[in-house]
C-alpha cells in the first residue's frame, strides 16, 4: 500500500478535461474530503459541480485556495506564471503549488522553486489527455498508468517531491523525475513535435481530396483537431527545444527523399524498416 | 437494388488482407458460388480455405482463371503486371481482369486497357485495409461504405467501367471514377505522403523516450507499423507525384516553422485554426 501525503483539502484551479479528471479520480478513490474547483467561468463551475468532479467551487482564487493542502493549477500553460503568483499571495505558509502544464523549463525560470511564505512550486506533467475538453469530459481513469513528470530543481525540497510522487501514485500514475529542461527536451520530441507535424500535414491537404482518404490520415492528423489556441501557446513556451525537434525531424524527412529522389530502393526499405521498428515499440 | 454483372466464378490472384476480404463478402452476400484463391504458398492458402475466405483454392494460376469470369489480382503492386500479363494468356477471350493496387499510372501505362484475346484491364483501388495481413485478417464489412476508385483510359469499354461499378457496389462500396494520373495525384497526397510522414517521424523519435509519448505520437506514427516491403514498392510505384505531394507538404511545413522561428503567436494560431478546420472536415 503506498501511502498517500497528508492533503485533505485539495484546490484545482481550472477544472477542465484535466483539472476534472483529478477532483474525479481523487473523489472515486477517497482520498481527500474537500475538491475545491476555482475557474473564472460560472457556468463551468456549475458543469463541474453537476457532474461530480468538485465538491466545492468558487471564482474567487483566494477563497479557493486560503485552506488548501495542494493547489493544482490546471489553466492553459500561458495562465500557469501568473495564477500560482496570486495563489501564493492568498494561500497557507508551506504550501505546496504545482500544475500540470505541458512545459516546464520556462515556467520554472520565472517562478523559481520557493515563493513568498514558504510557499513552494514543484512543476508535474501528467502525460495523459484527449481532443476533447471541458469538466463534462472528465474521466476518473485518465491517469491510471500513465506517466506523469515531476520536476524538481537543486532548491526543491526533497519531502516535496517525495510527497507529490505519492499524490500521483495514488491516482494510479506511473512517476518519473526530470529536470525542466530535460523534460521540455523530450516532450518537444515526444508530443510537440508530432503536433507540428500532424498540423502541417492537415494544412497541406484539403477537405474536398478528404473522400479518397482512408484511416492513414485519419490517424496521422487527429491530433490537427486540438484547440489552436492552447497548442499555439505550448510551442511558443517550448520554442527552442521543439526548434530542435524540428530539426532532427528534418534529417530524417530529408534522408527518406533522397532516397526516393535516387528510386534507391535497398535504403527506402531499410528507413522504412527502421521507423516499424521503433514504432513497434510502442505497440498499438 | 444494384444489378450485379453475369459473374458466377471469381479469380483472386493474392489471398491476403485484401484478397481474403474480396473472397469473403463476395461469399456473405453470396453473389458467386465459385471463389477461387490462387496463391504462391501452400500455407496460405490453407489457411484461406480454413478461414472460408475462398471455395477453392490452387497454386496453379492456369488452373486459378482459366474458367474465371473475373479476375481480381490482390498482390503487391510491384508483382500486378507481370502476373496480369500472364493471366491474360489462361483466361477466357473477353475475360475482366482488375486488381487492388495503391498505385495505378505506371501499372496502365505498361499493361494498356486490352491485352491479347480481347482481355481486358481496368484498375480498381479500393481505400479500406489495416496493418494486419494475411487470410486470417480478412473481414466481411472491411469494404462496406468505403470508396473504391475505378480508373478507366480512353480505350476502356464503357460496358466494363459498368460492370466493375455493380461489382464493387454490391460489396458495400461507394464508386469514384478518376484517370489513373488523377488518382495517383491524389493518392499521393491523402495516402502515401501521410505514411511518409509518419515514418520520418517514427524514425526521430528512439524507443527509449517513447515512455514519456501520449495519445499524439501513438495515433500519429501509427501507420509507421505498416509493411516497408510493401511501402517501398508504393513510393517507388508513385514516385513523381510523392515527390510534388512532399514538396505541398515542405511548403507548409516551412511557413509554420517560420512563424514559430518569429514567436509570431498570430501566425501560429491562423495556421493551426486552418489545419484543424481542415482536419475537422473528415470527423473522428
Amino acid at each position: 500500500m503506498t501511502s498517500y501525503p497528508p492533503w485533505n483539502r485539495i484546490a484545482i484551479v481550472g477544472v477542465g478535461l484535466i483539472g476534472g479528471s483529478i477532483g474525479l479520480a481523487l473523489q472515486t478513490r477517497q482520498l481527500a474530503d474537500h475538491v475545491i474547483g476555482i475557474g473564472r467561468s460560472k457556468s463551468t463551475l456549475k458543469k463541474a459541480l453537476e457532474c461530480g468532479v468538485v465538491t466545492e467551487a468558487t471564482t474567487d482564487l483566494k477563497t479557493g485556495v486560503q485552506q488548501a493542502d495542494l493547489v493544482i493549477v490546471c489553466t492553459p500553460v500561458s495562465q500557469i506564471v501568473p495564477i500560482v503568483k496570486q495563489v501564493a499571495t492568498f494561500c497557507k505558509e508551506n504550501t505546496l503549488i504545482t500544475d500540470a502544464g505541458s512545459t516546464k523549463a520556462a515556467l520554472v525560470r520565472e517562478l523559481g522553486t520557493t515563493l513568498q511564505n514558504q510557499v513552494r512550486f514543484l512543476g508535474s506533467h501528467p502525460i495523459a489527455g484527449s481532443e476533447a475538453s471541458g469538466p463534462q469530459a472528465a474521466m476518473k481513469d485518465l491517469f491510471e498508468n500513465r506517466p506523469v513528470v515531476i520536476t524538481p530543481t537543486e532548491e526543491t525540497v526533497q519531502q516535496d517531491v517525495l510527497h507529490l510522487k505519492q499524490f500521483w501514485q495514488a491516482l494510479g500514475c506511473q512517476t518519473v523525475e526530470l529536470s525542466p529542461e530535460e523534460h521540455d527536451r523530450i516532450l518537444a520530441l515526444t508530443s510537440h513535435l508530432p503536433h507540428f507535424v500532424a498540423s502541417s500535414l492537415a494544412a497541406t491537404i484539403q477537405p474536398d481530396q478528404l473522400t479518397l482518404s482512408g484511416g492513414g490520415y485519419r490517424d496521422t492528423t487527429r491530433i490537427a483537431a486540438g484547440s489552436p489556441h492552447l497548442w499555439t501557446q505550448i510551442f511558443l513556451e517550448n520554442r527552442e527545444e521543439l526548434i530542435n525537434a524540428i530539426e532532427q525531424f528534418r534529417q530524417q524527412f530529408d534522408r527518406i527523399e533522397k532516397a526516393l529522389e535516387a528510386s534507391d530502393s535497398d535504403q527506402l526499405f531499410n528507413f522504412l524498416s527502421e521507423a516499424q521498428q521503433n514504432r513497434n515499440a510502442m505497440g498499438n
